[in-house]
């Protein structure tokens, strides 16, 4: 699935940044305004800005204006897409060692 | 802590890279050499070897080299960070949904 490794190469490279990880984070307790956002971080707010580009362009965060404030929310799809992809190696990884260790076992009853 | 930071931010970014992805995919199923990871890329060794760089650098993979061949296996360390991230941000963020939930209920009751 190209589109799939596409959306998994976005995600993560957005995942690679502390402070894109430390913005999700925050998101994960509600949604917050840019201001909010960006306290933590001795930034300047057009760098702080581009880190949240990345979150949304990959579909991580969504943000809406309302008035002159702009509030942004997790949007958690991209995230489980991730999660996923990391579980299923881990999960082929840990059958293949299961099968090895059965392996071993039957070489041991075999040993007189 | 800073050092857990710096690997989840090399392991993403290792991550980010469908050769790369592929490569640990291949590696889940077992060990292999350099030639047998690099025979399904269009690519100069050179630049294919460089993805290995990356993945050995943040602790991905582990090689050996036995006479002329290099050997690659999983090691599956990192790939848990990382999937402890990304799982914790998950949990954080479906118990604040339950937490919505009930509150909305309570609010249900509530009303006449």
């Amino acid at each position: 699935m190209p589109n799939q490794s596409v959306e998994l190469d976005r995600v993560f490279q957005a995942l690679a940044d502390p402070t894109r990880r430390a913005v999700l984070q925050k998101l994960t307790y509600g949604p917050a305004p840019v201001s909010e956002l960006a306290q933590p971080f001795d930034m300047a707010l057009p760098s702080f800005a581009q880190h949240l580009d990345v979150l949304e362009g990959c579909g991580l965060v969504r943000s809406r204006k309302t008035g002159r404030v702009r509030t942004y929310q997790l949007a958690p799809r991209p995230l489980k897409v991730a999660e996923r992809w990391i579980a299923r190696q881990r999960a082929i990884w840990e059958r293949r060692l299961d099968q090895l260790d059965a392996y071993l076992s039957v070489l041991k009853e075999k040993k007189p």
